[in-house]
């Protein structure tokens, strides 16, 4: 049950072997057998595990109704183990292994030296963060904070044309469970979730934020995904005349060009990755082309700016845009940033290290579980590890053993001090 | 047996309700259902039907193997019953229910006014001309004539993986027999395959063939198929910036751009319809995209120079370009167009109509089984059915009924020429 013994548990599972990328999305068979380990996990430590109506699953280290009724609700650290199409090793499972290592630290202090929480301590793993398989990014935790209605989450559907209903059923779960959740709310004082860096912040030389392992999270940027749908016509593209044709590529070709060009103006990030062409065949002309943009940045305005850009241009070649969400700036509990910031600080000084003020605070464009808590009101913070390719959401997503165990003592030492505290 | 009972039959096979298009493709449940219908049109009118080594379909209204060893080969009529993603009625169909209906016309003739062929008389279903499942086209016409090798051909994967020897055998058929038949190809004297124009320009009232219902094919235009890969890296969509990015969907959409303005430039046809991405998430920086460029036109240097302009472009976002395929310009023989031309125009001269030199010539881009044929050696023509919407491989493919008729009249009139005459 070491870190490196779960790291290996989990290292085959899900992984295509051609790209040595994971494809672990939500109610599969490969999600079942990572639910099955952490299941097995929290069994072996004897702590009681417990599903919301979602289906996210909650170790508990302490009873966490009672503490929530006495006024001192559980600390609660955790991430995803689902993954994007041929994602890295590290986006969730990092968060979610590092999560047990800490609890494993801390419940050694206890057993050692005496040292006792004051609050229970849990380890969450979230469903269908990703949303690579219906769309919906952090699903698990916007249903329980009822951000995701239960209608519309059960109707959506994923590319083979499976509902959520058809696969929260064939999971061997009940569809009509799922909805707001605020018993399994109610039970948490606090949550951290610690993550890989998605970015090169704390690993380029020329960043303020270089040379530290482990970052404080500051909150998530401003962000969102707009549908846009170019109409043609069908045709054979054997014989028929440019002049005749209504090519919905060409719009669709422009406005991939145009939303990096909008990005570089406004100075945010714009990405078209993903497209879908009817007919789709060599030989036909498109008469239907969807394309989906994702678009981020710190100044929610350039945002704003930058997609208006897009969507003029697609317009001018008959396309609409539809807007599938829409995530607001998302600010983690500054007391509890500065309360993490200190504790990194004064354990890396004891050992000789940094200042308090040196460990560096960090955005980030990326959504988690813990900007949906935030906005629901749950006093949250992340911690970043470093990330020495920046890359994430792909197998090139990488993390230094000692940068995974500086992570784990910098969450034990933030959970000691947070479930220490007196109520 | 009439032409509307048999186009009726047809009609439901394989329609996509949701579009209204034709999704036939090669050795599935539909094509199985329309061989059977084909096998069951020739049993009621007591023809022999025998398959190729590839299964194309041919049913014979006399001994064909007795006439080819006397030196009077047969006179064939066909076509094909498959479909590209979505296509419309008329492609392929029209051909074959055309062919048995001036069949019937030339057998009533035989029964009523005593007129006796000298030559047998045959009806072709050919399987997998679209290539819309394993991605070659005419694979029937070329396998049988040996253009495609059987190894390459067994090889051939479908969208699934799905191998066209796994496709074969499943669908009750041995894949060692497939290989190139010189006793099918002995059978045939010439080839007549009837379709619907695929342009406008016996509708266009600008076009000099204008004013008529049927057309005799000159030729096919060269045609290829290439697939670009443009190389990319894979990246978190809302955390990696710009400069840091390798996006493989910015080259492709400058190659899309491109196509259409080579083939303006060179007075081609130039066409990317289909597209795959990966990894293919909306939060995801593209790591490879992969198009397909399509390009034809009457004049083979500029369809050289067109794919050779979107070629360099492509490559400047350091893709590769990959020949696929590339059909050099097929010329039908032209003593039979003109022999073709001179009977039609005879009867429609009969029918108070139009001159003789007046029957138009039409060439084409796209490829068909009569052109596979042609360049095998087989004296081959074509007949144009003029399309009001000059829309093809899309529902909007249209022939009004009393075109079908002149279409049917026109290949009766043409198969009486050719199969009494002596050998």
């Amino acid at each position: 049950m070491s870190f490196e013994s779960m790291w290996a548990a989990l290292e085959p599972v899900g992984r295509d072997p051609r790209t040595g990328g994971y494809r672990r999305f939500a109610w599969t068979a490969e999600d079942d057998t990572l639910r099955e380990w952490f299941a097995g996990e929290c069994a072996a430590r004897g702590l009681d595990l417990t599903e919301d109506r979602m289906g996210n699953q909650w170790a508990w280290w302490g009873d966490p109704d009672r503490a929530a009724a006495e006024g001192r609700p559980g600390v609660v650290a955790g991430s995803h183990l689902d993954s994007v199409p041929d994602g890295g090793a590290f986006d969730g499972p990092l968060g979610v292994v590092s999560a047990l290592a800490a609890l494993d630290v801390l419940r050694a202090r206890a057993e050692h030296e005496g040292w006792q929480p004051t609050r229970p301590i849990g380890v969450v793993n979230f469903v269908d963060e990703e949303g690579a398989r219906f769309g919906v990014a952090c699903a698990g935790s916007r249903v329980i904070t009822g951000v995701l209605g239960p209608d519309r989450a059960r109707s959506l559907t994923d590319a083979d044309g499976t509902t959520m209903v058809e696969a929260l059923t064939r999971a061997g779960r009940d569809p009509q469970m799922i909805g707001r959740d605020d018993e399994a709310l109610r039970r948490i004082g606090s949550f951290v979730e610690l993550h890989v860096e998605q970015g090169r912040a704390l690993a380029d030389p020329d960043h303020p934020a270089h040379g530290h392992a482990v970052a404080v999270g500051s909150g998530i940027w401003p962000h969102g995904r707009w549908r846009l749908d170019f109409p043609g016509e069908a045709n054979h593209a054997g014989t028929t005349r440019l002049e005749d044709r209504h090519d919905a590529m060409l719009g669709y070709a422009t406005a991939v060009l145009s939303a990096r060009r909008a990005a570089e103006r406004q100075g945010c990030l714009a990405t078209i990755g993903k497209v879908a062409v009817q007919p789709g065949g060599v030989n036909a002309v498109p008469s239907a082309v969807t394309g989906w943009l994702d678009a981020r940045g710190a100044d929610e305005a350039a945002v704003r700016a930058a997609v208006a850009d897009v969507a003029g241009e697609a317009e001018r070649s008959g396309a609409t845009l539809t807007e599938e969400s829409w995530t607001p700036p998302t600010t983690f509990d500054a007391d509890l940033a500065t309360r993490l910031q200190r504790v990194l600080a004064s354990r890396t000084a004891a050992a000789g290290g940094t200042q308090p003020h040196g460990i560096p605070l960090l955005g980030t464009g990326a959504g988690h579980d813990a900007g949906i808590l935030a906005n629901a009101g749950v006093p949250t913070a992340m911690l970043f590890v470093r990330n020495p390719t920046g890359v994430s959401h792909s197998p090139q997503e990488w993390a230094e053993a000692d940068d995974c165990r500086a992570g784990v003592t910098a969450l034990a030492g933030v959970l000691e001090d947070l479930a220490g505290e007196r109520a």
